[in-house]
């Protein structure tokens, strides 16, 4: 219960990676036959990713995850616009992924000018917000397309033709939507995009920045200018073949995915919400990704939640795996005005593929005991249990 | 025959990395078993990278590859010591891989001072001339171990005492020497030290910077503070794990290694300089790792060659694979003092522990018809043919 963090490479994915790990180990960069072949291969890969988005082929950069491609976007935008004397200040949300937000600090520490701009409760970034803030010194919007912790999904195409009317270019970190709910970048008009191969059932380690035709932006790796010299080092074949063929599998299994994943987690949330008093749904009910359910459980610590669960056998978490282990309460959900109780007795569930009704049951009844066993011994006992 | 641009990844390799594609896929961030059991593998992983080089395994921080660990070395301690008011300039030299190189131009298109370090004809920084060119405002010394091109070694455990002596730290990029020829960076003194994974049997993708304990970078990549916050980004699982192996392997074997394929390169060397007339072996007789032969063959033009060679099933290289597909002279071969005729008609053969000496004489014997033939349609006819 918790594909957000990772998910399981697909087998088809694995096949297709089997053969650049052994026979065709050419470094891509070779002209020599060696060499052509995995080039080959690689161009293969950038069209697939490309046309789960609608976007070309020659659009897609790929780059070691969704971190580095975030990395890419915001430092790519501003060092370029220093360096050319544009407009250099950068907006983005307080909901975003530390892969945007620590960036953001760290230009914000070398003189840039940033905002955060706030949530709604239900974690929207509202339209009018952004409306109001942007200015004809902004380079760069960027705001996620789905929440990683409750999931809420923002309305890009919105808040991206604001950024536009007044002339700023807007980059959405897309790593929990890309592969799970249609995305056409033409359509929203967006002009960066953050991708992540291992969200979607394709191997760790690798992702991709797509960067619409045209738009110029400073490398953060240099090298031999692979990636024409977006991104040197010698590419991750094998990871970038199983990323391509993931994309095609994504956009093959789209509505079934969404379907199927979207019934289950609707029946989590009903379920839980049913059977588990003081419990509350966090988020958005419509504007949520699939496989999302975010629940706070009054009187009881998450990460005791999630200790519980796992011995189990039920692998969940507070939010995001990537933060957690530093145990300081969301930024996301202080965001989104949270109290502290509410941020304490959090919990992430999150569903893919490979999950059955019959592991939620099993999950809403472990769930269920586990919440009351924490609430006898909590110092709120005699509110909730 | 062109080892050091990639390398098949071992059996052995493929085997420890599959359940981490399939059956282990938690984030090793997660705190649950899942996610404890591709953090236990990560840790794993990262003994067997420092056991090969006599490290600490904290000091072992796991990159996207050899570019990137040497773009974090350069800007890691550029960006922190320029934070904290200590020395910031820079001592390089111009036989360098690009990877060093291209950093190393744009932080002095960003105002920090570049020394580049001049080569013998044989591609040997002398000890000297970093004695002359070094100052106290000088923050990094970066030499890599072993040059991509010609092979040869440097006298790093002198460079690094003179670097530490002036009070700077030193680098160097053991990208083509790392798992190929024994390496303690305790005995060599080095504080810094950049390794591939591809380049010795393991997975593209994946790399390693050595950081001596204590030593404070940094970072470029900034998120979920993964790898000690020196490199955020989930960890690319099943790379490092392959990494790790392949790091035990080409420590297992190391000897036999050195052995085999040194006699194979040496009886290559030999029979070339023998067979075909005016050609020779650049780079240094003794201080070059065991599997680099670089060679001139006059009057012909060393793109012909390999175009020629891969007709005939044989993978070769002008240099560095990393640059090729540029078309730009070797800047390695024009920091040594070699003549546009000596760069033109350079060919480098890189041997790997798959290579037999079936496949040499083999490649003798094309070389030598193919170097014929190029000779009687070159304007150089004359002269050579």
């Amino acid at each position: 219960m918790d594909s957000a963090a990772s998910t399981p490479v697909a087998d088809e994915v694995i096949e297709e990676m089997m053969p650049f790990l052994k026979r065709h180990y050419g470094n891509p960069s070779s002209i020599h036959g060696f060499g052509r072949e995995t080039s080959r291969a690689i161009q293969l890969a950038r069209s697939r990713v490309a046309t789960l988005i609608g976007a070309l082929p020659r659009e897609i950069t790929f780059t070691s995850g969704g971190t580095e491609a975030d990395n890419l976007a915001l430092q790519g935008v501003a060092f370029h616009n220093r360096n050319s004397g544009k407009p250099t200040s950068i907006i983005t949300s307080s909901l975003e992924h530390d892969a945007v937000l620590e960036p953001c600090k760290e230009l914000e520490r070398m003189g840039f000018r940033l905002t955060y701009l706030p949530a709604t409760g239900d974690g929207i970034v509202k339209p009018s917000v952004l409306k109001d803030a942007i200015s004809p010194d902004v380079a760069l919007v960027s705001i996620m397309y789905a929440n990683n912790e409750v999931g809420t999904v923002q309305p890009i195409k919105k808040l991206c033709e604001i950024a536009h009317e007044a002339g700023a270019l807007f980059h959405t970190d897309a790593v929990q939507a890309a592969g799970k709910i249609p995305i056409n970048v033409r359509e929203l008009g967006v002009d960066l995009m953050s991708m992540s191969s291992h969200k979607i059932n394709g191997p760790k380690g690798v992702g991709a920045l797509f960067i619409r035709s045209g738009l110029e932006l400073a490398p953060i790796l240099r090298g031999g200018g692979q990636e024409t010299s977006l991104r040197s080092g010698t590419e991750n074949v094998p990871g970038i073949v199983g990323f391509g063929k993931a994309c095609e599998l994504a956009g093959g299994r789209m509505d079934q995915y969404r379907q199927r994943v979207t019934e289950l987690r609707d029946y989590l949330v009903n379920r839980v919400l049913k059977d588990i008093p003081h419990s509350r749904l966090n988020g958005s009910r419509t504007d949520r990704i699939p496989g999302n359910a975010h629940f706070t459980f009054f009187g009881v610590n998450g990460e005791d939640l999630i200790i519980k669960l796992d011995e189990n056998g039920i692998a969940a978490s507070t939010g995001s795996a990537c933060s957690v282990k530093r145990q300081k309460p969301s930024h996301v959900l202080k965001a989104m005005g949270f109290s502290h109780e509410e941020i304490t007795g959090s919990l992430r569930l999150s569903l893919g593929m490979q999950n059955t009704k019959e592991e939620i049951e099993e999950v809403v009844s472990s769930l269920s005991r586990v919440v009351s066993e924490l609430r006898l011994v909590s110092p709120f006992k005699s509110k909730y249990a």
